[in-house]
């Protein structure tokens, strides 16, 4: 099996799940309960928030543990929105993924203003639009989940701030994987997901330069300063720490590891006959290689390469059941006739050259075959 | 150490560790991917679903997962708001857990109706009140975590569909400890916990009579039938079917244990001369043991208590930071020279008799220390 979907879901450290383990065995005590038997799941609480906040130059209490980046992205809007009239506008690019655009959507059919802005065909901001944005709030991903593009987040985000916007940006597929220091880019909250960065499933976390803008939006107790609810996750916050440190400390040698191994793929590719564009901007997360074949079906070539033990993707990550031209590939005006033919093959740290090497030989017999 | 703190956490269950680490190390595929490498996943999530559902009664599409009790029931409540206007009428017990009373709070600020309903002295919902009450949505958690209290709910559904609301009830600290048929109790919605019933921390689930009437909360991508986005956690689902379907098939064994270890510390206290009550209603959820001793304070019992290695909770478990007298205590009207000195001792499958004798030993000497 060659796993080339890292963008979906990456393979846990082993790491990181040999911290969880005590966790999930013999320190089971509530981390908001009194007693001693407690102090160590607080203790590794505390420890995990400084770790995270350290690995994006952010102060620990800036750091909210939620049960994903889907979640971090509902309740930053949602949460901001429902502690505001419907006059309250939100802004966000016509790129971002699913969990930032269904939570706008559902905003806009009960009122609110929304405004989605356009990108040019790398999928970068349209520039004229943004700086004529009148919002309240903005959200521009740092990297897309279907073509890599990296925006220029600190730019975005002081353009933002210049008209008096809140600026947030949904880091899943960037953060661990390039560098982010939250203060130099000086955004107000970004969200991220554990086990897009070799962490556990189903943890992840918003960071808010002044949490005391947030409203809880999943309430209940005391929890996370009273702005999350709910017993603590704390296995899965310890394993979602040490893997981002981790990613974090090979950050500049995954890079390297993962470009290189886009160049062996894209050389083979090139060297082959086949007609294929690479999408995406210039700068882009690095082992994020989506292709577009002319003429051929992508959910097909998709196949075709599992038939072969290769894992990789169609459209968006989250929302592969939906086979139709993805709202990514629309927004950046792909011709039909490579958009259909789309993969994303999302390399990382584990995969190889041989690997990459396979992935080409399959892929140009596949494409060879489907234009027959 | 002894750990009678079971209704705010419970020791992870050896066998659903185990089947947890599989999708931890080498089956990590996302589940929602259509390549071979995800089937595995894919068939864990539908087993999962299967084993949960029987364990109530329900039908597997009406398992929906979350990512704890507390996400259930804001869904629930807010989900459900969100997609009617502020005509919309919620109506809950006083005694819920704050994972109802605050998001039903949010929904009174921003204009929805709401209604809260008393309860007596044993914590059971006030039945005139309740045949009176018209509201759209009416919740009523099936056992109170603080004193045990479980209420009649098939009673309450039946009366609640009556006056044409629908019924949901928080069962956070009642699945896996008593037998729960959703189809024989005619109700809507439950919502469920499994750090609560030896499962993990971190999952959840709610179960829903017909999710048509659902709106997705945490929304984005299409997993769960478009209800729930986020990259399902498998493994924690994983466990939480593991130790869900253990507890059940040991249900009534568990209980009589429970009971019994129940009568023991009672039956040593009652030896005593201090002065206490034990709160609740004659049907409590077993092993839950509130009792309030005169003239004593409930933290400095806790204090005590842990000195000597044991652990037990003051006021609601999840929300422990909170000193004040419990709405909780205050809604069944206990005497404040009583309230004061609340501690809630929950004991579980693995405590043993021993462990129950020792407990009340040291509580006996430190009431009596107390009240020098």
């Amino acid at each position: 099996m060659i796993y080339a979907d890292n963008a979906a879901t990456t393979r846990l450290d082993d790491e990181a799940l040999n911290a969880m383990l005590p966790y999930l065995r013999e320190q089971y005590g509530n981390a908001s309960q009194p007693y001693s038997f407690s102090r160590s799941a607080k203790k590794a609480l505390k420890d995990a928030r400084e770790t995270i906040a350290s690995c994006i130059n952010a102060n620990p209490e800036q750091i909210l543990f939620t049960s994903c980046g889907t979640e971090s992205d509902n309740w930053v809007i949602k949460g901001l929105a429902l502690s505001h009239s419907t006059s309250w506008r939100v802004a966000v690019s016509e790129i971002e993924h699913h969990a930032i655009l269904n939570p706008c959507k559902q905003l806009g059919k009960i009122g609110y203003k929304t405004n989605y802005i356009p990108v040019d065909n790398s999928g970068l901001i349209d520039r004229h639009h943004f700086e004529n944005i009148k919002s309240d709030f903005i959200s521009v991903m740092f990297a897309n989940n279907e073509i890599g593009t990296i925006q220029p987040i600190k730019e975005l985000s002081r353009i933002a701030h210049c008209n008096g916007a809140l600026f947030h940006t949904d880091a899943v597929q960037a953060v661990g994987h390039v560098q982010i220091d939250v203060k130099d880019l000086d955004i107000d909250f970004l969200s991220a997901s554990a086990h897009k960065f070799n962490g556990p499933k189903g943890i992840g976390f918003l960071y808010a330069k002044d949490s005391s803008l947030l409203k809880a939006f999943v309430c209940g107790g005391s929890q996370e300063n009273g702005l999350r609810a709910g017993t603590e996750n704390v296995a899965s916050i310890v394993g979602m720490a040490v893997a981002l440190k981790r990613n974090c400390e090979e950050i500049e040698a995954n890079k390297k590891h993962s470009m290189m191994l886009e160049d062996v793929l894209l050389d083979a590719l090139k060297t082959s006959e086949i007609d294929f564009i690479r999408n995406g901007a210039r700068d882009r997360i690095p082992g994020n290689i989506s292709l577009s074949f002319k003429g051929c079906d992508g959910e097909g070539l998709l196949h075709l390469l599992d038939l072969n033990g290769i894992c990789v993707s169609t459209g968006s990550a989250c929302d592969s059941r939906n086979t139709q031209v993805s709202h990514v590939l629309k927004a950046i005006c792909l011709d039909e006739d490579y958009a259909r033919g789309t993969i994303r093959i999302s390399l990382g740290k584990n995969n190889t050259v041989d690997e990459v090497r396979k992935i080409a030989e399959v892929l140009v017999k596949s494409v060879g075959k489907m234009n027959l």
